[in-house]
């Protein structure tokens, strides 16, 4: 590159616009946790660096509600931890009953097929729970699965299965478990060890309030003892277990793997911290409680759920867009003038839905109010067939109540 | 988890000791750069990003000295973007010269058999640059091979390859090339184009003075080519660059693969900044100068380095540990004493070896002397065969060169 090429860039610092996050993800970064990504960096085999890693895995069993030894933070983004799961759970020739009902499935099936194993898709609408007894039909079909996949919160539609249940269906047909829990975990209850989860991926920008890139999971016994007896090498050096646990292993012997994100790590430390201040089972009743909220303002403003009530998630609210808005220039309109993100619709959706999220930081009542009066206004700006002055008061109402 | 167990944990947030970082990276991040990581989080769809995200390719391409358009940062650590690279460019069944001097060849047989392809490796001692006459060798014994591997800087030894002569014999037999650059990148010269390197990886958290966790990569078109011209499907459905270009590709189409780590990108968006402000030439200087002060101090204590001059990298110094001093004590001695960390020997070298990193913020005057100070200090009072007395003033005179 010539001399020139260089005198004429001159990029200057990139000043972020401070914007509210109510999309799918990432959610409000709490200040905190923003003020932890700056702390200086040390070295990832630093003994005090060591000793936060131990309590992060601590936090994290907290989190997933498990006593797993192996939980830990995958160094990347949810695809990845999903990735994690499944390069070292499936083994190639093996077949996989993959639920699918929204974005997150695919990918599953994806993952699947380029571990060189075959994906028995279990279908759903998208927006409805997946179907156990779908699932029991698979299996009963298929009584070769080794594993059975599900989303337990479908970010892409804002529905939630019955984890529990169709863990409970897996084991009856001798399959290991993978969940999906990167919209879930920290807004609606995730109980691994309770619910018998095999293997479970979360995500950290989601109900953890915290930046994305890490990817949190944990693995059972019956999954670690799959591992360490496979066929085959796991297809990824980078995520295979059995030479990330080195690192992440035992805080007696740990051995150089790749750089742990030393930073990044400082934020989900701090953002689990937080968790533990307020309370699981108190973020859960507040995902709750805001969502019941925007819901009752939403509701009265004429918007309307693509998700039956049942199988709703809290933290993640898809409403379909009324008959004749532009998608895309409302979500432009919202970030323009009043600075706030909600989420646009993901494949099959797109252009039909909008997906409000209210996870983490970003579920709070100053937020519940700034989205429901900021979409009054623009809606009723174009002309949108929607009732005006009275969802405030109603989310207003549901709050104090 | 019962009640009583969340109640028994109060994990407080976690603020690390402030160290001066001199290993094999993480190496010293600015004050600049870790205060961009905590400026507020915005959606990774958010038009501002994605405007932040075309100049991080601008920034990335000047780095590198190339204007190929596939210039990004892989959302994960260094050992992601290897495996980006082969997991993008190999097919199974196909032939792979390996170079290996030191650890991260071996990890790239590692990957390249992950992919079901088959390693040639071509062996150096640790400690030396690759030998082009064995790669030239190697090729001519195997004239199926498609691409051909090394590493530019080893991390693990301190020893420099030339890259330029490498890729030459590489496109004489008809190979690709895939170069690891992760202790090169800003530290010494890279030049993409004019070495036509067609595929590279590098990492953010050693001489872009950068925390860990992202992974700067480049192909050229004849990679490109390639890629898009598989038999297999990528088997890493996160790595798939024919996936990944969706979202880093063009800013006009921009469409969702993974959430991108957003602070960890204002982070290196910042380092890279700054490095533009520097001049990468300068940047290059830098290192060569402060690595030629550090070794007159160490040579005239009595330290020997363990590369041969002519093939030995400014900015990672590794030297031999006298006789009978113990590596684990000295280095905990540095850094409980002096806040220092310095890097032990990795592999074959553990133990003989400490590896001292003059790599970007770290590379200053300041650190060579702390450096040169402490270890003085803690190996004289061990008993250690070394010259006290000189070494400051040897690195100061060079200094002031």
């Amino acid at each position: 590159m010539a001399k020139a090429d260089r005198q004429a860039m001159t990029t200057l610092s990139f000043n972020p616009p401070v914007r509210t996050l109510m999309g799918p993800g990432p959610s409000d970064v709490h200040p905190r946790i923003l003020g932890a990504l700056s702390r200086p960096t040390i070295g990832h085999l630093d003994p005090a660096f060591v000793g936060m890693m131990e309590e992060t895995k601590a936090l994290l069993q907290y989190a997933f509600q498990t006593r797993n030894e192996l939980t830990m933070p995958v160094s990347a983004p949810g695809s990845a931890g999903m990735e994690t799961c499944f390069v070292n759970l499936v083994e190639p020739g093996e077949k996989v009953i993959v639920c699918q009902n929204g974005v997150f499935g695919g990918r599953m099936k994806e993952n699947v097929e380029r571990c060189g194993a075959t994906p028995i898709m279990v279908e759903d609408a998208w927006g409805r729970a997946v179907d156990p007894q779908k699932v029991e039909d698979a299996l009963k079909a298929n009584p070769d699965a080794r594993v059975v996949a599900f989303v337990h919160a479908e970010t892409s539609t804002g529905a939630q299965s019955d984890a529990e249940t169709l863990v409970q269906i897996a084991h009856r047909h001798d399959c290991l478990t993978i969940v999906d829990a990167v919209t879930s975990l920290g807004g609606t209850p995730v109980k691994v060890d309770e619910w018998e989860i095999d293997a479970i991926y979360s995500g950290t920008q989601k109900c953890l309030s915290c930046t994305p890139g890490i990817s949190p999971v944990s693995f059972n016994e019956q999954a670690q003892e799959k591992i360490r007896n496979r066929d085959h090498k796991v297809q990824s050096w980078f995520l295979d277990l059995n030479l990330v646990m080195g690192y992440w292993g035992s805080s007696q012997q740990r051995t150089y793997h790749h750089t742990a994100p030393v930073n990044a790590l400082y934020g989900l430390h701090e953002a689990l911290v937080m968790l533990q201040e307020e309370g699981v089972e108190n973020a859960w009743a507040r995902h709750r409680k805001n969502h019941v909220a925007l819901k009752a303002g939403l509701e009265a403003m004429g918007l309307s759920f693509i998700v039956p009530e049942s199988e709703r998630l809290p933290q993640l609210n898809a409403v379909s867009i009324p008959e004749g808005i532009d998608d895309a220039t409302v979500r432009r309109r919202l970030l323009d003038e009043f600075n706030l993100e909600i989420g646009a619709g993901l494949g099959a959706l797109a252009g039909k839905v909008w997906r409000i999220g209210l996870m983490g930081h970003s579920s709070r009542a100053e937020n519940i109010l700034l989205c429901i009066a900021a979409l009054e206004t623009v809606l009723g700006d174009m002309g949108a067939p929607i009732q005006t002055g009275v969802a405030l008061a109603a989310a207003e109402k549901s709050l104090q109540s």
